[in-house]
């Protein structure tokens, strides 16, 4: 279709800031029709019936990324869904290697009729491009593209300032299920210095951060097994042990009355946030009451001595996930159950380890289950480590001026509570992690009517434009 | 069939307790091919298939009461299944009035393939009588009509010594559904100076006792809601109240370390038993070891300061039938839960009531309820009084001497720790109950091979024969 199939154009170098900018404004138009062809794909992931449209993003991508002049562009295969790789080497041997992260695969849409427009028919309203991957993930990969030739263009190089590589995987809505054996596989090719990942957000739009950090996890079921029957609670009732109670009694010692994990060791290995980003933090314009609000909570919550976003970014948790013990039907049925059983998970913080903390939760479980009861515990998986980048990692630094030069405004720092593949990514190529992701936290990702200002995906390309000339200027 | 259809014979009396004996050994084959075909009905009032044999049960017993000699026997309808009612006046007016109680239902007889002869086709082995019915109920109520023929003949009454009415229900094993409606619409036919309620059992063979206590129940189901959504605990974990957590915060705080229920007032009304009852309880014969089998338990449990039996005959109790809150499927689904439930119940002994102890549960979960969750408790019906027949009582005097007559030892006292249609009884009548039952603790009751000795059966006829001589010589 029309708008993709064009060469990218090249300015003069001049002055590289102002001229990275006059590229971007000039091939904005045509870089956005692109993208819009892009999210005409649906490419969810989660649908086996739509695993041709994703395949078919991927063909798109490998494409777009060749006529960006990407000298290598490969589509990588996996057991379900495929990824796609591209590298684009340095004149220098020596200049710092970068590996971008993204992802091609969106979420489902349901329900339909909430969307304002067609997820799939995207459309630019009141500056913001609305449709399923305009902000996840499509967007901040296909800002990437448009950075690199602006960073060309700028700098009148023929090849960028760093070894460019990208790695945009296919199944990341789904769990990213082959995406650590396609990292471990192709280890040595995607080795590099630093990995940017491109799928998270600002602070605000007029208040640029990056991510620093992201929570671990790990998760099990508890099963506490009294008997090999259910009690008639008139005939037994209040001689023998109910490991429903039982149970009950186990979760509450999880916490301390200040909301303090009290599994013992639990904290040991936790790196507390320093001075700076604990002031970083505070400087972040924050409404408590919306925060709330968007939590569908009516009083704040949690660990004494943290404040909500601390809770949320730099505190690791205990929580219950579900449970079930006995009847859970209509009515009454006076039985004292057989056994209680338990979904617990626990988000981790730097530098606890997985198997650290699932050894603390065993000996706590062991420590607290009653006699004439057996606990287990089983685990899910492996768990994720936490992803912490420290304030002075060079590359890092070399981000955050790249963006205060896009912005004209210093850059703060966020953490995100959850998990990601970002875990792989810095477990199995060892390096640092930085985030220069632009969606916004009205932008709706896995929601109807998801979108993102055009403006912030320009931004972000100038971002990416000014980082290769940043991070190879410290190198 | 044959067996059913003669008339009682009589011998003249001589000595009440050898005339007794005499006449019950005399008639027992003729009594027993009598139950035996009553037996034969399968009147299981749990299934609808099965209305018709419940009536036909009521029919059986109704022509077996007026055979027996009752002046008036009545078939009384539910809204579901029939009771039978009969009443024979003693001569004297001023003679005590009692009414037995039992039922002519039974339990269903899966599975099948367990029992050793077929459920409803009674056979005698080793002296035991095995088949549905044989100890629940309807040996029980069959005892009676033998043993009131034995008074009459050992005293050369045409009248009992005391005015015998009986009520035998039909739906007990159905929860009695209809039960208080019955006894409060007949209160005034149904007025007596004592309930006999036969539909227990002994301690053992050789170990003769009658219950004097039954619990109470109230029962709910108590809701804890924070929000309406889940929240996903990366986003929001560690900042917001989490209510499965914070509902077994406070299911932990239902008992106390020595395992007292720890809800403020619950212990206001009870009736702690007297050094007597103690005393009698500790002379049971009692296997701590097998009794922990029978719970399918390996240790003892429960509230400091009692035994075993005290814990479940003499003291209440607070129990978690069953709860349940957000994910309880297979996996990880790392959610905070917007809600989470619990059925409780609670035991009562004399002389709590339901109405103080629903009133301090809530009370209680009201106070223990966090910040920011809404608690509320949906209680399940009126709930049930618990039963409590002071040793003191005459009628249970009178049964204790008529009981030791038949065995020639001591009778010993228990409670259960069930609640049942008893306390309707008791409630509505306005009588003390007394408990003369002779099921045995193998009678498997409820289960395949339901038996009960035929000696059981003939000595409660035995016990019921004196207890007529008894109870009107006290009057
Ligand atoms: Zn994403
Ligand atoms: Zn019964």
């Amino acid at each position: 279709m029309e708008g993709r199939r064009q060469h990218w154009p090249s300015v003069g170098r001049v002055d590289e800031a102002q001229d990275v900018r006059t590229f971007i404004d000039s091939n904005a138009d045509q870089w956005l029709a692109g993208l819009q062809e892009w999210l005409r794909i649906p490419s969810q992931s989660g649908d086996p019936a739509l695993a041709g449209e994703v395949r078919r993003s991927a063909e798109w991508l490998a494409t777009a990324l060749r006529e960006a002049g990407f000298p290598t562009v490969e589509v990588w295969e996996t057991p379900g869904l495929p990824a796609v790789y591209a590298e684009w080497p340095a004149d220098d041997a020596g200049a710092p290697v970068a590996l971008v992260y993204g992802h091609h695969d969106v979420q489902p849409v349901e329900p339909l009729e909430q969307w304002t427009a067609p997820p799939y028919d995207p459309v630019v309203v009141d500056g913001r491009l609305l449709g399923r991957g305009a902000a996840d993930d499509k967007g901040q990969v296909a800002m990437h593209l448009l950075g690199l030739r602006a960073h060309l263009a700028a700098t009148g190089r023929s090849a960028p300032a760093a070894t460019v590589k990208v790695l945009v995987e296919g199944e990341e809505e789904s769990g990213s299920p082959h995406f650590v054996d396609l990292l471990r596989a192709q280890r040595e090719r995607l080795r590099c210095d630093v990995v940017v990942v491109s799928d998270t957000g600002l602070w605000r739009a007029d208040v640029p951060s990056t991510v620093i950090g992201l929570r671990g996890l790990v998760s099990c079921q508890l099963d506490l097994v009294a008997r090999d029957v259910d009690l008639h609670s008139g005939s037994f009732g209040g001689a023998v042990l109910n490991p429903a109670t039982a149970l009950a009694r186990m979760l509450a010692t999880l916490h301390d009355e200040s909301g303090h994990v009290a599994v013992p060791g639990f904290y040991d290995s936790v790196l507390e946030p320093g001075e700076e980003e604990r002031a970083m933090t505070a400087a972040l314009p924050y409404d408590e009451a919306q925060w709330l609000a968007d939590a569908h909570s009516t009083v704040p919550a949690g660990e004494a001595g943290w404040s909500t976003l601390e809770r949320v970014w730099v505190r690791p948790t205990a929580e219950v996930n579900g449970y079930w013990a006995g009847h859970t039907g209509a009515g009454t049925k006076t039985i004292i159950p057989r056994e209680a059983h338990a979904k617990l998970s626990f988000r981790l913080v730097a530098a606890q380890e997985p198997d650290q903390v699932r050894a603390a939760v065993e000996a706590w479980a062991h420590a607290a289950a009653p006699a004439g009861a057996t606990v287990t515990l089983t685990w899910e998986g492996d768990g994720v480590r936490p992803c912490a980048t420290p304030l002075g990692t060079p590359a890092l630094q070399a981000l955050h001026r790249a963006m205060a030069r896009a912005w004209g405004t210093d850059v703060l720092v966020t953490r995100e509570g959850g998990s990601g593949p970002e875990a792989d990514l810095q477990d199995v190529l060892e390096a640092p992690l930085v985030y220069l992701g632009v969606s916004l936290p009205d932008s709706r990702e896995h929601a109807p009517n998801e979108n993102v200002p055009v403006e912030m995906l320009l931004k972000g390309a100038e971002s990416a434009a000014y980082f290769w000339s940043e991070l190879a200027a410290q190198a």
